[in-house]
This record gives C-alpha cells, sequence and structure tokens, in this order.
C-alpha cells in the first residue's frame, strides 16, 4: 500500500492466520520476524516465539482505536512494528481501526509505509474442516453490537437468509453479548429449513480442534463460544452422510433461482 | 474431514494462495510435495516445482465435476491425490466440486480419506493491497451464470445492496460473460451512492499487480477481467487520500442503522 514513509518507521498489519503454525503464511511469519515491536491482543502475541531485541505491547479486545494509534506513534518514531491479528487483520480486525486512526490522526500519519499482510480467516479454516460449506454466494456478519445497532444485524441476516446467502458469523457470543446468537438462530429458523446445516468450529486445525455440524432446528447458542464461528447453510446446502466418519457440508456450485 | 481409508489412497484439496509464494500457507506446501498425484487447472499446476515421481493431471476450468471423479478415482486406487486450487480452494473453487461427486458418485468414495486445506483467497489478498475494505459485515458473490440463472446474480447483488454489505465478485468477467459485469454495476448504482469505492484487483501480492480504486460512477467492466476480484464498497466505506501514495479503503468498524 505504500512506500517507506520519511521517518524510516514502518506499520504492518499482520494476519497469523486461524492458529495452527502451518497455517501462517511465509509472509506473515517474514514480518513479525522483521519488526522491532509487536502489537496485539495478548493471546495473538502468545502464539510468537519471544526474540532479543523486540518489544511486545499486548493489549485486551477492546480499545482498538487507541492500540492503532498508539502503534502509529511508534510507526511515526522510526520503529519497524508489526500489529498481529488473530485470522486476517481486514476481517473483522485491526485493518480497519489502524485505517480509521490514519484517518483521523495527524497529517504524518497518512505519509507513513502502511502494509497489510493477508490471512487464512476463521471461516476459511472452519469450512475446510466440515466440507466446502462456503463454496457457493455467502457473506460474514459479525455478531457484535458493540459497534453498530442490533437491528442493523437482525436486518441483514434476514436479507441475507433472503439472498440465499451462507453465513458465516464471527463474534458470535461474549459475556456482554449472551442472547445475540440465540436470537439470530431464532430469527433464521422463521425463514430458512429446519434442516438446514448450520456448522459450529472451533480452533480449527489446532490440537484442541472442535468441530459440530447440527441441524438450524437444534442450533442453539451454547454450542458456541467467543473463539467459534458459525456458518449457516442455505437451502441449496448438502450434508453427505459417511459412516465413522464426520459428514461433508457443502454448497452445490448449481444454484437454482426459485429460493 | 476423515481418517485414512481402507485403500491407504487419499485426496486433500489444496489452496495455493493468491499467487505468491509468501502467501501460500506451509500446510498447502507440504500436502502438495507429500503427493503422488497433482491434479488442477493448468494455471495452477505450473505455480509449483516439478518433482520425480509425482504425476500430472490439468484441466482447463471447465468439467470440474468430472476432474472431481477423475481424482477421487485415483485416491481410491491407493494415491495420496493433491487436488490444488488458486486462493482458497473452498470459495468458488474445487472442494464443492469434490463433495458433489463424493455424494453423486459410488459409495466406496466415502469412506475416503479426504481433506481440504485452506488458503487466502483472493479477496482477503486485494483487500490487503487496498486497506481493509472488507472491514465490516460483506458478502462474496461469483458472476458466473453457468451454474445458477443470471435473476439470482441480480437478486442477491439488490438485497446486499439493501443490506449494507460490501461486495466481493468472483469470475467478474470471461469471453462467455461480457456483459453481466457491466449491469451489476448499473444495477448498483440504482442504489449506493456514486462515491462508493470500487477496488479492481489483478495478481495481488504478486510482481504483475495491478489495483485500481475508482467511484462507483466511473466503474466500468473493462477494467477487470477472469483474474480480478471485485470489491465494492458500501455507502459507509471510506477513502482516506495520501499525498504520493495509493489511497486506503476501508469499511468503517462503526455502522449506522440508517442505510
Amino acid at each position: 500500500m505504500g512506500a517507506r514513509g520519511v521517518s524510516g518507521g514502518r506499520l504492518t498489519v499482520v494476519g497469523l492466520g486461524p492458529g495452527a503454525d502451518a497455517q501462517m503464511t511465509p509472509e506473515a511469519r517474514a514480518a513479525v520476524e522483521a519488526a522491532d515491536a509487536l502489537f496485539g491482543y495478548l493471546p495473538y502475541l502468545a502464539r510468537l516465539p519471544e526474540r532479543a531485541g523486540q518489544s511486545r505491547h499486548a493489549s485486551d479486545n477492546r480499545e482498538e482505536l487507541q492500540r492503532a494509534g498508539t502503534a502509529l506513534d511508534a510507526a511515526a518514531a522510526g520503529s519497524n512494528v508489526a500489529m498481529v491479528s488473530g485470522g486476517d487483520p481486514g476481517v473483522f480486525a485491526m485493518a480497519a481501526a489502524v485505517c480509521e486512526a490514519i484517518e483521523k490522526g495527524p497529517p504524518a500519519w497518512r505519509a507513513l509505509d502502511v502494509a497489510v499482510v493477508p490471512g487464512v480467516t476463521a471461516m476459511l479454516a472452519v469450512a475446510a474442516r466440515a466440507g466446502a460449506p462456503l463454496g457457493h454466494d455467502f457473506c460474514a456478519i459479525s455478531l457484535s453490537d458493540n459497534l453498530k445497532p442490533w437491528e442493523l444485524v437482525e436486518k441483514r441476516l434476514r436479507l441475507a437468509a433472503e439472498a440465499g446467502f451462507v453465513i458465516a458469523l464471527y463474534n458470535p457470543v461474549s459475556r456482554a453479548r449472551p442472547w445475540q446468537l440465540g436470537r439470530a438462530f431464532d430469527l433464521l429458523r422463521e425463514t430458512l429449513p429446519a434442516d438446514v446445516p448450520v456448522v459450529f468450529g472451533r480452533a480449527a486445525g489446532r490440537a484442541d480442534e472442535h468441530i459440530t455440524v447440527t441441524p438450524l432446528a437444534e442450533a442453539r447458542s451454547n454450542l458456541a463460544d467467543m473463539a467459534t464461528c458459525i456458518i449457516i447453510g442455505s437451502a441449496a446446502s448438502r450434508v453427505v452422510a459417511r459412516e465413522g466418519l464426520p459428514p461433508l457440508v457443502y454448497a452445490p456450485r448449481s444454484a437454482e433461482a426459485a429460493r
């Protein structure tokens, strides 16, 4: 996105992938290794080996704009800064906060060398373990209503179901968000068939991976926590039963108009 | 997705990422290296080094189901088969065709060891080069009407715009699909503001990368070819101008209900 700024500093927003080391790209690893300073939410920093001469600045998962500003300040002062996110940094993660901080911040930040390194986002890792549930048109919706009204989430869910999109849900539940996922399932049950498959995916590709497939009729919010990515099929989604193996869930490449 | 089948063979559907070697995960590289036989669309196979003892089975980009069946046959006969896709194999690519072939094929295929290795899909690579245009709720739509009626594409575009989704378009144009992208822009111009940013991304992360940002009012189909991924912003999308640098396009984390 940019040439090296006048300060010599730079900020790279890096996607570490869904969790397994083998799912982190070489580009992401190189960006982390080259950095003088790492910024990010503590569980993501904890995935990375410590290195002499590289400082670490852990934060909680709130205050994204403030975290972005602190990292931009460090870059403006000449540091090679890596801001790390799980998955892909452009999907419900830090890249948008960095862009927003640049827009709202001092003019000097616009001259900084800023880059984004993409990663495998959670829905792709979960989909891979379930088959190919995102094989046709789909959408991704964050259930967090910290920054948007819940009515807008409901509107998007209704329109997504009407469109026949498969729906990937990020940030499905948290302590501050206990009822929203259940409400989303109830809303979708009003329009989608009861047997639409729902994939709950947690820690895909890691040792503690947990993937569950259940019909929409039986989908409950207690099957998810804040680290779960949920994929809700469309009326066209298929489930292939396999003896002694998990089912394959997929979206047919061919779609019918009559949905 | 499965334990090793009785034949000893296996099929791994592998996402090679958007094109740059540094954006291919170690997991994908290992799956390719371990395979006895590689199947895939020729341009994807061409990215991979040849290796003694590993056969190659190139195909054109049609006949996905037939290609999947041939690869499943080879796996059932005991080969360790890798079926390669660009980007992520679960997004408008071969994983869904493999699942469909298994559902429709001989019962023995359901017992096969089948796995999917995710990758960085094109929209994430393009988004990274533009800023964070997918930073909030978004959808992905294939413009190919080979397997779905064009009316369904139009319906989905209209509903996506109504929902306020950022829209990523895959397979925007081809010789057999010359007018669809222009029609999609016309349709979206009916409901979205004229200054909504549109990102055209080709070969993101590669030497021949080409990223263009243009307002929706000026978006034309001749800015794209079949290898382009297009990201159409929502009314909330922001463009941050930078002197001497490409603009940053991003989706604000905070959304308004009134869209």
